[in-house]
């Protein structure tokens, strides 16, 4: 399809050009890295984005036709097969599987009940990578403690054959900084306690919802050992046994049989499209391809497989020339047991990783960006400013420099990738993320087509553009 | 207590005694049986209630210190014990269980999955009093309807070998009206199908939610033989499974092993305010005190637990003198399962129930009173008015002379018991109830104590008045 602006399209591209002039002049004077037609190219293709529904059908064949689809799982290979044929089918260019192994951990049973005083079942989920109990479980007495820092200052002898409860609840935040600080009790307690003799770890969910699912999660952050068998009690759980501890001392039955079953293997999709002059510089928008196994990983993440696909497809079907960089997607494998296939993808591309322009990765939900944050050379802030005025439509604000958003580009950003965070709304996200209630129905169409939107105006622009963003480029 | 009236209470007590007369005049030309001192009474009740959490601390102590209450298992015995050892220790009177046997049904493994096109597990419970399948599961294609009235046009013959998926949806309403409609395929379709061979049923969940809990509840209501084993997917789970069935044939494995154990023992537990004139009329307060086993029974029916043994304790503590007639709390055993004690109280009080002035249970969650129903002599009408016109400050309009709110008073109804419906608000009440994300944290005190305060005062008129309200009485 081609390019059909209508006067009021036109009109709007008029008053923003203006406003962005007037903005990144005085902020940082400046040339013009993103023109008059490129801004109405852009306007057109938020406008395109916005009708239409690749992304929200992307996630809903993605949940539905794979559904869970843990790292290292046979399902996990079945939505790289997905991801191929349907790229493939929407006639992405250079459509590829980069593998690579990665260990499998299998959740087993897993079940918890309090014995005394006042018996009844506690619903858990094992965290990922655990160890596991012996198969009829352990039993001990609960020592509880309110935070990860009260139990750094316990005295080690007295965990022996206990039951470690870290009751620690986490702060719901727009922007996720409230996940960065309570999942440290998902990472350290199960190592923490090991010398102890404890013999397991029972966590609060990580996450905000009162709604009666247990939170699954990575403990494995490269700590030595094997760790405590540790599993997360649903909130209304941990409720319940705060409330049961109130009362004196409490006995626990915790049995969690998961499986380490070895190297298995994983991988990265990649699909192109590839630039008209300079295909050998490359736009990155990423998203993840594995999920938890509990639900099925529609807002984690298969909402920003829907959101770069969509936005990628709104692009290659409304230019009439694909853009003068190559935009490249990137679906990683194996995420959420500790990124391996964001290295992996590092590893495989070192020759290339100078010539990545720019990187993104959506892997915050399915609702609406609100910011648009940037890591980039402080001579690239003009142009990077400029690209972040395309988004006022969308009623986005341009936020800071320092940029963090997007796990599996944290390895390119390290080794010097210039990125941008389309930052979601993230308000809801820890309600729904890596538990049961992670399924298709809880996706808004409208707000994923906002953020696709977003994702392909700045694909399109950092591609269109001449601006570079790296401090060895400038 | 005694009671110690303000200035400003006994202001409003006269302009609602002004709107009462006219009230009830124009409807009902008749005499005064709510007198301005009882209406003054009723006022300072309101007013006690609703800063007394006893009922909100009734249910936190039940839900915590039994929990789960299965009909006929050894945590509804425990529950007994609670009820008699804390409406003892409140000073009650006349406290007792009256025993009486149920058809014990215990939950085993539950597990479903789709195992072609597209393999993925499905979130399932079995429907109370379900029978089992075998223990390695049934494994068939699936046979959809998007409802029972489709399911009856169908061909039987087509159903052999099948697995039955009755996808229909139930309305949200304020009333609960949406249930009575939707709970039909719980009842009916494990045994429609019978006949045909079918091999198991799976319906969408009876319930409001889209969070992905599956909702049990009892598929026994008389119909002859065993019906087919019978299971509710969560909401999510047959968005899934109907988005899945659009892309052709469906092999779905289902296993449930519920148990039938045999007779157990149920009972109900009574206190009382005994009358200081009339003792041996009665004025009924009821809740039931068996639950799923799911979740811990807080809205379904702990909440009503707390209500009436709350709204008991503020008449206890805040009059100077029990009112003229007895009140009594009913706490009925094994109503989940077809209101067997609810049945086995009308037998047991049969020679007392031409006794029984008046009667009304709290079974519908932990919100607040809307509406106050009735079902009295129509000459009964003017005295049921003037009780209804004291709910006036609680925000509670009178409704109509059809009340039906109450399940385990329904045997009571029929018996020509005279009763009054306190109308909570339903709208989120089948979001939770016969799912385990029934818990104690989703009360709200404040809606609580507001039916608490609705109960106290009308069972302290209906309980002091001279009026009767049935039609053999008048």
């Amino acid at each position: 399809m081609g390019l059909a602006f209508g006067r009021g399209l036109a009109a709007a591209c008029c008053s923003f050009v203006i406003a962005t002039a007037a903005w990144t002049q005085e902020a940082h004077p400046s040339s013009v890295h993103v023109t008059p037609e490129m801004e109405e190219t852009a306007a057109a293709l938020i406008e395109a984005a916005l009708t239409d529904d690749t992304g929200y059908q992307t996630v809903r064949s993605l949940t539905t036709e794979v559904g869970p689809r843990l790292a290292g799982s046979e399902a996990e290979t079945r939505a790289r097969a997905w991801a191929v044929k349907r790229l493939n089918a929407m006639g992405f260019e250079n459509v590829r599987v980069e593998p690579f192994s990665v260990n499998y951990w299998e959740r087993g049973e897993e079940t918890a009940e309090i014995l005394a005083p006042y018996p009844q079942k506690l619903l858990i989920t094992a965290l990922g990578g655990s160890a596991a109990t012996p198969a009829k479980g352990v039993t001990g007495e609960v020592a509880t403690f309110p935070s990860l820092a009260a139990l750094a200052r316990a005295d080690g002898a007295d965990l022996k054959g206990k039951i470690v409860f870290i009751d620690e609840r986490m702060t719901r935040t727009q922007d996720g900084s409230g996940y960065r600080a309570a999942v440290r009790k998902r990472y350290d307690t199960p190592f923490d306690v090991a010398p102890s003799g404890a013999l397991a770890v029972l966590i609060r969910s990580v996450g905000t919802s009162s709604q009666r699912f247990p939170h699954t999660g990575s403990m494995l952050s490269g700590r030595e050992g094997d760790g405590v068998p540790a599993a997360a009690l649903s909130g209304p759980d941990a409720d319940q046994l705060a409330r049961v501890l109130e009362d004196g001392s409490v006995k626990v039955k915790v049995t969690i049989t998961p499986k380490r079953q070895g190297e298995a293997q994983s991988g990265n999709v990649i699909a192109e499209l590839p630039g008209r002059e300079a295909p050998g510089e490359i736009i990155l928008i990423g998203a993840h391809l594995d999920s938890w196994d509990l639900g099925t990983g529609a807002i984690d993440d298969g909402a920003g497989v829907g959101i770069v696909i969509g936005a990628a497809h709104t692009i290659k079907e409304t230019l009439q020339k694909p853009p003068r960089r190559t935009i490249r997607i990137v679906l990683f494998g194996s995420e959420e047991v500790g990124l391996v296939g964001a290295r992996a993808y590092r590893d495989a591309h070192k020759d290339e990783l100078a010539q990545h322009v720019l990187a993104a990765e959506s892997d915050f939900g399915a609702a609406q960006v609100w910011r648009f944050d940037s890591r980039v050379a402080e001579a690239a802030l003009p142009a990077i400013d400029q690209i972040g005025a395309a988004l006022t439509p969308l009623k986005i604000f341009r936020g800071h420099n320092q940029a963090t958003h997007g796990p599996d580009i944290k390895p390119l950003r390290e080794a010097g990738v210039p990125m941008v965070s389309l930052v979601q709304n993230g308000t809801d996200y820890f309600d729904l993320h890596h538990t049961p209630n992670d399924t298709f129905d809880k996706i808004d169409p409208a707000q994923l087509a906002q953020t696709a939107a977003a994702y392909a105006a700045v694909a399109y622009l950092a591609a269109e553009t001449q601006a570079t963003f790296r401090a060895d480029r400038e």
